[in-house]
């Protein structure tokens, strides 16, 4: 406890007529590899049961609901869970959820190292569009097949300490790591499928995407002094591809195992939870250094507005 | 307007003994290289007009007040404002502000093409500690010289676009940058005296201290969409080292211009303040993407308080 080895188990490329049993497989070969190695957490990137459906335009709600599951664990993922008792390895993974309501999420969930569902969290920085766009290189739709998440960036105990978890775009927004940080959190997961283009300016590849994930992880981990454990999707995904560079940081902002293929692969890191106090008892101890009544345009306005004498200077000039 | 050349002005160390009008000579000196250079606007660092005092405790309030400026401009840096005016180039410094009413900050002020002030900005994250500590490696007592600052993150309109400031210790707070991007930002200009060890973790030097400056101050401006001009005092101060590393970054989190040496050094870049534009309207298109309903602690909640049911949960562990 507090101290443990952690797994980061990147993903390969799922093409559209993979099963979920055919995953699940491939889940299970890589907990193997962990349990083999000691580690007693085990990380799988965001929608992992599936292909990143959101670059298809779908309408038949038939076809669309194929995609979600409505129940966790479900007759296809039940191998996670007993493999995680059966290992005592906790483990956090993503999916698409619908709810008995018929509400959409892009969830993920932890479980402590018995299996059980101790965190789930529901995706709050959707990126992408609501809405079909002929003029985008590839379609990014998440905005159409999830609402943003109900659940707030809530942490749990586990494995004797303090964990949450955030999702893909969600680890460029300060605030989700900030949210987390004020209470406490020591390690962070965090899975993304991210594409290896940017569909807006196609000279945005690979290198400054690995880039800019890269640094907002470090960053996030540096500035809340906690691990962070992010996880990709990788490869080439019926023609789309998508970046890996699946990496684990310490709680002083440097990377300490990161993936080199775009395929399955686990990488593993030795984590001390310890390690994050000192970061918040110097530099990042909150409650001495923060301003809360300098913030808080953060927490009431939501996007941008210049202060309209500005405005009026810049109009002037 | 709009399109520039920026110059980030390092200065090398300035000692104890050296006079206001001795550093002020070598600020002008590197604003007449900047002039040669075409550059429309020039950053100096934090406290640019002395030496980095918070690092002695002293307690004689005659002692304590030399270091302080009652009035800007002053007789002593009349000649900044002055060059700024003749060569239509917009500058911008720190120093110790003392007030009429007898408060203390660490401030900076910024001015427009014809050397007037146009915005002031009072240190807000004051890093070290209020008192004497005598277990510290040496002291960083900004705690005991300065009161938080309480002007706000604020914005001004200058050379076409929105800027604002941040001075040192900022840097490392997702905060700053966030409120000024929430106010549109374009350009951030950051001023810092960061010694080369921790004074708390002596095996914590240089490269690492330079790695979580950048790291910052990359994040930063990536996640803003902007440009960041951030300037160091480096160099040896009677016997205590400081980091150097100005550098100048682009709205897309890549560095553009690095200081090489701990000296006065001018470091140049060519600026397009509607470079900030794309990411303002895509991956950070605040409006599209921010979720403030989930970001409530971040104004509210100073320090860390773990949630009472985790805190039970790991209790019972």
């Amino acid at each position: 406890m507090r101290k443990f080895k952690v797994a980061g188990a990147q993903l390969g490329a799922i093409q559209k007529s993979d099963s979920r049993e055919a995953v699940v497989a491939r889940m299970v070969a890589l907990m193997d590899q962990a349990h083999e190695k000691g580690c007693e957490l085990i990380v799988f990137p965001e929608l992992a049961l599936t292909t990143f459906f959101p670059r298809w335009y779908l309408t038949d709600p038939k076809e669309i609901d194929q995609w979600y599951e409505s129940e966790m664990p479900s007759a296809a993922t039940l191998p996670l869970f007993e493999k995680a008792k059966e290992y005592q390895m906790a483990i956090t993974f993503g999916y698409a959820e619908k709810t008995p309501d018929g509400h959409h999420f892009n969830t993920s969930i932890m479980t402590n190292k018995d299996g059980e569902i101790v965190l789930k969290y529901r995706k709050i920085h959707l990126p992408g569009h609501g809405e079909y766009a002929p003029k985008r290189a590839f379609q990014h739709l998440e905005k159409y097949y999830f609402e943003p998440g109900n659940l707030g960036f809530n942490v749990c105990a586990n494995l004797g300490g303090v964990m949450g978890m955030a999702i893909c775009n969600d680890r460029r927004w300060p605030e989700t790591y900030r949210m987390m940080g004020l209470q406490g959190v020591e390690l962070v997961t965090i899975g993304y499928n991210t594409p290896a283009y940017n569909a807006e300016r196609r000279d945005e590849a690979d290198g400054k995407r690995l880039f800019h994930s890269q640094l907002s992880i470090q960053a996030g981990a540096y500035q809340n002094s906690t691990w962070v454990v992010a996880v990709a999707k990788a490869g080439n995904e019926d023609g789309h591809e998508l970046i890996g560079g699946s990496l684990i940081v310490d709680p002083n902002g440097f990377v300490v195992a990161q993936a080199k293929t775009q395929e399955d692969e686990l990488i593993t890191a030795d984590v001390d939870l310890d390690e994050s106090r000192f970061g918040k008892e110097t530099v990042f101890n909150f409650a001495a250094h923060r301003r809360v009544e300098h913030y808080g345009l953060i927490s009431s306005q939501t996007g941008v507005e210049v202060p309209e004498e500005v405005k009026k200077q810049l109009e002037q000039e």
